[in-house]
């Protein structure tokens, strides 16, 4: 079959690989029908992380083509949803939709190493299918079912972490897929007013569609811009998703006393200049999060299938899987007005 | 001066009292501009509580004519908005705009007894102005302060009250001006869904223009329409916003297991009759609330600001103060489409 | 095999019924080791629910006789304790270990009908056993694992609704078995008082022992009691732990302002006459609690094997199963300094 | 009169200084009858911050000697505790008890600056007295009151911003007067079990005696400790209260998935290298705490009277104000098994 690969430094082929096969009786074998280029993936891309000969792709939903004997949930022809994110799928952690918390050590993401091929493919093979896999629900669009599988889940933790209260102000920095799903989730609790940082101008725009007063960070620093429109006091709550140590440290100096930074932009630092003396003095919290996906679903299915949350526009582009290669070169650029691309295993 | 004054069962009328005086050091006297009728105004009107001579009325906002010497935050002039419940105003509690849990027994509402003349009136005394007073924000209409007086601090306690988790369900049972205004302060937590009863058409569409399902109370008992827009769960929050005992029972009957039932509406029974055996197989919350106004305003002041909420279209109508007893009776009749009564003490 | 069987009013007797069977593939079958009555048992003795031939009991700890094809995590020899609240197994609540919330309506108590006989007896069937059985601890005494099923849970739950801050004052009204395991519970969330209302002086002098403020409610009504313990202010959290209406009014009149009255005394009414008067011009909360007893598992489980909970002094009697007919009247008649009774199946 | 005023690095006299005065019409003068030694004055004392001839000290209980005639809670002869912390006094953040979080930018710290005086003195002007001097209960001790000014409270907000959930695991790193402290306050929120990290083998006693276990800092690093004592999980609350880069990134390395580190200890740096990819793998939360001083003492107060937290030990040193130079020397140096000094301004 055919899988989205990683050939090297910004190189990636469509190539021939072996068939996905069960990886054990709680597992399903998934014919993609619809896969998704994450942000992170591009940390791969760049060479960051990660090897060659990596399977791309996190982000897919499909038909179950093949259950093992101790599924109960899925059997072939299941329309199905799965986590990016997945555990040993039998610890409490993993039995409440926290594979991140995974209390076997089993915490894994698809695509991002060889022993879990990515979901960019024609098929994946996915573990501990009863836990990880969900239904599309029938209200629920490709494009939903697939921002379900990590960056919708990731957005709403990261709103839900940033501790909004009614009636506050909260500041998003870095208008990117992520980014402007974490702003859509953020008026789920009910802010005054929602600040959007970026310095691309339709980003801009899209944020101040949904709401959002657009800061334009092409003038300043983020920080600075926040405090000018908050009086000087800063954002009680503010959304990190860029994850440069730049942003970071403008959204820390952008947070209010006593407020909090919520970051989801990955930042792979293991020595981040934290200001701490800052912290202290504003008595800070600073949350990393990597998200418990199938513990969100429970809230934002509903929340798509009323129409609340309707975040298919950011897919502006839909490709071939064959055509991963420019795919992955448009996302990484930036250009075109690219936000987020779909890949069809189809083509 | 003139003021509203309650003469008997049903029967109100506009009578000269003396002019409203310094309650002390720490008090002002306001000249209201603008007064509104409450719906719990009719449990007066009705006779079920208080006595004659009362001069009715703790929803108003004016303009400060004198201030006593203690008296910090106000001078003659400024503009304000007055919390309908107050207390001493110097213990913890007050001071934190929580007059309900006065620790020195203070607790009083304006307009239900004798010695807190009502607001529905030329100038009202206002006790511990600095605690019970806020300055009427510039971009806060007058219909907007005249609700934070009460019934918007209300149905945000209420709302808040009832544990609304993003993405659930939450049910308004009753869409008068409480109500109404409860159901738009429950969109502030993210629910994927608002269901909301009455038997008022208008009101149903009214609610409906805001987002929620309407559900004919005309047609089924609230509960059982309840359970069964849920696929018979029932909700997970439940607004009770009329304060009958059948209502109140139907809320308890309408809520899901593990859910919880706010009360706003007043009921005056010491002995509703509790279905307990229900709340205990279900595990329910069952909670009744007297607004601690300003403990509200800092949340609610930047919504109206931003526009987020825009609650003005709850005021259907405008009279004079001198009308009073037309306006009294129209509002108990609920004739004319009438949601709720400005009162203009200038006319 | 021998079971304890409900005759009639006042009246049990051990006799010989059908062996236990497996309920299907994910049941198992325990042999009961130690069972205990429950206070809740007395409301079928009493005649007030249930009816003739019910094998009664829900608390019971044992070894696994027979599991069936589906269980994972169970096999014979396990030695095991068991939810005495279960429900369908497989919706997300039962796996969340909330058998109350159950989405499939499988809401069931052991030994409280004829459809799922009670655990009083020499073995017992249990449906889906990975999600309601847990392994005993080695840790944990066979006294303490019994406390598991129900009673700990139940006091556990009962003290985390009362909404206990550090700092703060909590009472407890009725000091039984389930009393007086609240309290210790409630201890837990770091209150500065405990007071403890009971007219019984063995229990007011265990709950002295325990930390808190003994009142004898021989003395005087509990609300009094509590309202003078606190300066005349009551106490911000109350645990109802009788069931009697007098003893709910007492509780709901002796909570503060804002304060939460948390039931856990079963109350089969289904027309309580609550107060509700009172409960708004206090604002009050009133939550009755029937246990998620698995969902408290991960907490208790490490507060009994740390020592930080040394619950098993509340066995006062240890009797055989062929006596249960004089158990039961001692538990009842609370004659005999009577707490709580074990039954040994093997006596 | 006598204060005690940095000469330079390592070099504090007691000298003599103009007479403390009224700061405005809302101040006090107190004449301090205690006062403490705080680690965080060790910052100056090293000379990291501050500068030559500032009065240090914000560790001070006394009399009022004078009141400003806008003060209403205290007059000459109240005995008060003071906050170590203090803001404008007039803002709503203020009037709540955290200071920290200012509307006016008036954070400031006693003893830290030239213009606001320490209290390590004979007498200190205390602005806003209304707000920031608390009437020393007649049940607490002088060591408990001067703990109230900052330590006590510190290591309150350090174990409630730790997230310690009943049943949890909460590891304290670094065992000096504030972690003991927040040592103390952790058990209030019902943990299993309290791992305790330092080197000195009286500190890990004290910390077993309050029902800790032990860990000997001297044999591994703390993320080694904590991970072998909880089987290699982590704990899901970690406090750090020294402050070093070494200990907070243990700290971090410490925490379990999910997990919050919560910072007590004062660092000074702009840049602490944080490991930022390990935070996002782990979902942590990591929260630096500048205490809001007033806002703890309605919970703790209470838990002092009631006996339920007895730090008085803390205190291994009484000496006169006249022995300042040595007293520092000896906290600084942690000889003669220093753990907190107070000073005697009589002497």
């Amino acid at each position: 079959m055919r899988a989205v690969v990683l050939d090297g430094e910004r190189s990636v082929s469509v190539s021939e690989v072996p068939d996905a096969a069960l990886s054990g009786p709680d597992g399903v074998v998934v014919g993609v029908e619809q896969a998704a280029i994450c942000g992170s993936d591009l940390h791969l891309y760049h060479g960051e992380v990660g090897g060659l000969g990596i399977r791309l792709g996190h982000e897919f939903i499909g038909t179950v083509l093949e259950a093992g004997p101790d599924v109960r949930r899925f059997r072939p022809g299941s329309r199905v949803l799965v986590s990016g994110v997945i555990g040993c799928g039998r610890c409490p952690a993993c039995v409440a939709g926290d594979p991140v918390a995974c209390r076997n050590d089993g915490l894994a993401i698809f695509g991002t190493g060889l022993d879990l091929p990515g979901g960019q493919a024609e098929a994946v093979a996915v573990p501990a299918a009863d836990v990880f896999c969900l239904d599309v629900p029938e209200a629920v669009t490709p494009e939903q079912a697939l921002l379900l599988t990590d960056i919708l889940p990731t957005g709403y933790l990261a709103a839900l972490r940033a501790q909004i209260s009614p009636g506050s102000t909260v500041a998003v920095i870095g208008l990117g897929p992520v980014g402007i799903l974490a702003l859509m989730c953020a008026q789920l609790f009910g802010p005054a007013r929602v600040l959007a940082v970026d310095r691309v101008p339709d980003r801009l725009r899209r944020a101040e569609e949904l709401g959002a007063e657009p800061l334009d960070a092409g003038q300043a620093g983020a920080a600075d811009l926040i405090r000018q429109a908050t009086g000087g006091w800063g954002a009680p709550s503010v959304i990190e998703a860029v994850g440069s140590d730049v942003t970071l440290g403008e959204a820390l100096h952008a947070a209010a006393p006593d407020g909090t930074v919520s970051v989801v932009g990955v930042n792979l630092a293991m020595a981040f200049p934290f200001p701490i003396t800052l912290a202290l003095l504003r008595s800070l919290t600073f949350r990393v999060t990597l998200a418990a996906i199938p513990s969100t679903w429970e809230a934002l299915v509903p929340l798509l299938e009323s129409g609340r949350l309707h975040p298919d526009a950011v897919f502006t582009h839909r490709m071939g899987l064959s055509e991963a290669p420019l795919a992955y070169r448009t996302f990484d650029d930036r250009t075109d007005g690219v936000l987020k691309v779909m890949l069809d295993p189809s083509r």
